[in-house]
C-alpha cells in the first residue's frame, strides 16, 4: 500500500465546502485515491474523507496541515489528517476467552490489519503463551472488586507508556470506570456478543436462547459510560434454530464476534469512522 | 403435490417413542415423505413431524386418527393429524399499508402458498380494490378508541362465519384485545417490523434510526397478550448504513417484512411449527 | 423527493478533476445531496456522480449543461445530466411467468420505483389482465421461429413510439437479435436465474440441482450479444440443501430474482450505474 | 459432549425402514439424541442418521454392529456406525498460505472441532513454526514437476503410518494424482476459493475480478479426479463491489474460505455427510 494522508472532516453543511477542499487538494497536486462524502440532511451536518497519495503532494504532513488550517477554521470543521505511514498503536484487553484475541493477533501477524499491536493487558494469565508466541508484551493485571480502581490505574499507566491510540476490548468482560470512558472517548472499541440493542449486559446468549430468537449476532461499538449503549460501528448475525443449545450459540457466535470486531477495527484503523452524537458515519470499503 | 397426512407430536421424552410411531406408520403401510425429530434436552421434551402419503395408507384420515389415539394416550402426547387436502382457511387483517397483503394475495393467486384466503378484514377501505381484483371478500371494519370492542366483536363474528384456521396480521397496526389473543392462541400470526426483541412497539424504524444500528430486520411471531413478545417463528435482517434515512429503512424493510411473513406463514400452513412455552420448534424445509 | 440533477461523469484519471467539477457546482450555487467517486487504478479511469438540488442552481437544466460542456471537453469526459424530474420510460418485456412483472408493477404503483412504466410487451397473452388492472398498455406480440424477426421489428416500433429509455426483460425467455442488443446497448436489463457465470443459458435451476450446489442465485445484467455475458449490475443468493427439489429451487429463486431485478433496476433508474468495458461501477445507496 | 454412536444409513427406499431401524434402537434401549431422514424421491433412495447415547445401549459398539448387520443386509443398506469416542484422525495438507491452516489448528486447540490433528504435510517449509507451536508433527515434502509422483508416494506413506481418516487440503494448491483421489474417495476435502462451478481452476479471484461479479465465494468439496468437480459440501459468499481490487477480494475471500472449510469439515467429522453419486446429503445442525 502506498502511503496516504487521510483528510477527515465533519462540519455544519453549506454550499462550497467540497469545492474549497477539492480546490485545495488540487492546488497541492494531491492525487485522490478514495473520496467519500455524506450529508446528514436532518442535522445539516457534512462528513468527508479523502485518501491522498502522500508522494503526490507538494508539502509534507506538517505543511499540509498548516496550509489546510485556515480552511478548516473558515468552515468550522472538526478535522484531522492521519498518516497511513504512522499506523495506530493498539492495546488489546483480554480475559480468558481467546477467539477475538487470537484472530486479531493472527491478522496483525499476517499484515492483514493496518495497525501496530503494542501490548496485551489481561485480567487473567491464561493467554500469555499465545501472546508471547507473537512476541508481544503481555501484562497480567488481575481485577477484583477490591483492586478494581488500582488495576485500571495500572492499565492506564501502561496505555500512556505505550502511547496507545486505540484500546480494543477483545471479550475483556470488565466494565471500564466512567473516567476512563471519558478520557478515551472514541478510542475504546468493544465487541458485544449480541445484536444490540437486544440483550444488553451479561450472558446475551442465554437471553437469546430464552427468547427463542432465530438469529444471533454481535455488535462492535465505541465504549461510553452507558453500558453497551455507545455508537455502533458494525453488526452482523447468523441463523440459529430450535436445535441449537446455548453452547452451540456460543460456538456459532464466536465466528460472528471476531468477524464483526475485525471489520469494525479495520474501519477505525483506516480512519473510516466519524462519530456524531451517538451514531457513526462509516465510509466502508 | 400429492396429498399427505401430517402427524404432529410433542410429548415428554422417553425411549421408544420413535419406534412406536414408526412401527405404527409402517403397519398402516405409510410411505413417509418427510420426517423430523427434535429433543429438547433441557426440558426433556420430544417433538416429531411426519408427512405420510395419504394414498399409501390402509385407513382414511378418521381411521388413522382413531388407530393412533391409544399410542398418543400411552405417551401423553399433544398431537394432531392435519390433512394437506384440507388447506387452512386464512383471514388477513390489514390497514392501509399494502405490501404484505399484496405479496400474500399474489402468492396465493399463483398457488405458491398452501392455504385458502377466506377473507380480508381491514380497518380502512383503501385496499378494497386490490382485494377485489383477487375476488376475495373484503370487510371494512373501522376501529376507533370508542368502537374498538365492538369492531373486534364484528371481526370475531366473521372469523367464526368463515370458519377461519389462522389469522394473519399483515401490518394491521392494531393491538388485539386480550380475550381474542387467548381465544386464538397459536392461531394469530403477526409481522413486526424490527428484529425483536429490539424496538418493541410503535415506530421501530424511527427507533432503529435513532440508535444507529447497522442492520434492520423483521420478525414473524405468534400473537400473545404481551405486546411483540409471543413465540418467534422467523426473522431476517438487511444491512443499512448512515446514508439511509428513515424512509429508506421503511423501503428496505418492506421487502424483509414480506419475505419473513411469507416464510413464517408457509411454515404454519404446512404444520411445521410446534409451540412449546414461549418458543417454537420449526421444522423448516 | 426534491428534484435533483444528476451529473454523471467518467473520464481518464488526472489531478484536478474533482476540484474543477466541485468548483463549477459551487459557482452555480449547487447544493450537493449525494456525491460518489471511484478511481479505477488499473485502467486509470475516473468515475463520478453528483446529485445536486435543482432548486439550488442558478441555471435550468439546459443552462447547466451548456455551462458544463467546456469542462467536459477539457477532461475528455463521457458525461450526462439526467433530471430526476423526467423519470425514465420503461418497457417491460414478459412471457408467461408473472413474478418479476407483478413485483415491478406493484412497486411502480406504490411509487416505490422512480420510473414510468410506459408499456408491457409479451409473447404470450397470459398476463394481460394483471397489466390492465394497473392501467398500463399491454401488447401481445407472439414470437415463433418463423416470425421472430418480424416480432422484434414490431417491438422495436413500439419502443420508438413510446420513446422508451430502458427495456427490462422480466423473465422474457427470448434471446434478442444482435442488432437490437447493439441499438440499445446499456439500455436493456435482464434478470438471469442463476449466479452468473455459473449456469449460463437454459434451465439454470436444473443445472444447479444436478451440480448439487448449496446456494442458488440470480443476476441482473445489461444485455449484450453474448448470451448471459453482459456487464453485471447486481447479484444475490439463497441457501438450498439436499432437501430441495427443482420446484423448491424455482420457488425460492423467484424471490431472489425479483429482489435482484428491482435493486438493479433502481440503480439504473437513479443513474447510479456507469458501464466501463464489460463491468459496472454501481454507486449504490 | 456425551459419547454417541452414529448410525449412518443409505439404501433404496421402501416402506418400513424407519420402523425397523427405530424398533431395533428401542429394543437396544437406545436414547436418540438426534435423528435425520431424507428421501430422494427422484432416485428412490433413502438416507438416515441417528445419534444414539452410547451409555443407554445394552451392547458395546461391536455388539451393536453385529446385531444390526442382518437388518442392513435385509434392506441392502450402505451403513456404518462411527463412534464419537474415536475422533477421526486428520492430515492437513498445506502450502504457503496460512489462513485455513491457522484457523483449523486454532479450532482444534480450543477443542472446537471434533477431530484429532495427526500431522501436517506441506510442500513448503514456511508454516513449520506455527504448526510446531501447536505441538503437531510437520512434514515438509517439496513437490516439483520431476518429483511429484515420489512426493505423493511419501505423503501416502505418512497417511498410512498415521492411520489417517480424512485429508484436508487447506489451500494446498497441488493437484492430487488420480490414483490418490480414487484410493481415498470420500476422504479428501478441498477448499476452493470460488463459488463453484464458477471459476474452476487457477486464480479464481482474478477471474471474478475480470467478470465483474458482485459476490465472491468459496466451496468446500470432496476431491475427485475431475478438477474442482467433486461433490459439494458447503458454500458461502460475500459481497464485493467495483471498489474492491483483486487484493481486497483475496482478503475478503480468506474469511469466507476458512468459514466454509471449518463448517464443511465439522459436518464430515460428525458424520453428517452422505455422498450419493456426485452430490451430498448434509444433515447440518
Amino acid at each position: 500500500m502506498s502511503r496516504v494522508f487521510r483528510l477527515i472532516i465533519s462540519c455544519p453543511d453549506q454550499v462550497g465546502i467540497v469545492a474549497k477542499v477539492a480546490g485545495f487538494i488540487a492546488s497541492e497536486g494531491g492525487s485522490i485515491v478514495e473520496a467519500n462524502h455524506h450529508t446528514d440532511a436532518i442535522n445539516q451536518w457534512f462528513f468527508m474523507r479523502h485518501e491522498i497519495l502522500a508522494s503526490s503532494l507538494k508539502s509534507d504532513l506538517e505543511g499540509f496541515r498548516q496550509k489546510f488550517a485556515p480552511i478548516a477554521e473558515q468552515f468550522d470543521m472538526d478535522w484531522q489528517v492521519p498518516d497511513s505511514g504512522q499506523p495506530k498503536k493498539i492495546a488489546l484487553f483480554a480475559s480468558k476467552e481467546s477467539h477475538c484475541l487470537a484472530d486479531f493477533l493472527y491478522r496483525w501477524h499476517e499484515e492483514d490489519l493496518p495497525g501496530e499491536v503494542a501490548c496485551v493487558i489481561a485480567n487473567h494469565d491464561d493467554l500469555r503463551r499465545m501472546v508471547e508466541w507473537y512476541d508481544r508484551p503481555f501484562h497480567h493485571i488481575p481485577v477484583t472488586p477490591d483492586t478494581k480502581l488500582d488495576a485500571f490505574a495500572q492499565s492506564q499507566a501502561l496505555i500512556e507508556q505505550y502511547d496507545i491510540d486505540v484500546i480494543v476490548l477483545a471479550r475483556y468482560m470488565q466494565i471500564l470506570p466512567p473516567k476512563m470512558c471519558a478520557d478515551y472517548a472514541g478510542k475504546v472499541i468493544n465487541i458485544h456478543h449480541s445484536f444490540l440493542p437486544s440483550f444488553v449486559g451479561a450472558k446475551p446468549y442465554h437471553q437469546a436462547y430464552e427468547r427463542g430468537v432465530k438469529l444471533i449476532g454481535a455488535t462492535c461499538h465505541y465504549v461510553t459510560e452507558a453500558l453497551d449503549a455507545g455508537p455502533i460501528i458494525e453488526q452482523d448475525v447468523i441463523r440459529v434454530s430450535h436445535s441449537h443449545s446455548i453452547d452451540d450459540m456460543r460456538r456459532l457466535g464466536r465466528d460472528v464476534e471476531k468477524t464483526v470486531l475485525s471489520r469494525g477495527l479495520r474501519y477505525h484503523l483506516e480512519d473510516r469512522i466519524l462519530i456524531h452524537g451517538n451514531k457513526t458515519v462509516v465510509f466502508a470499503n
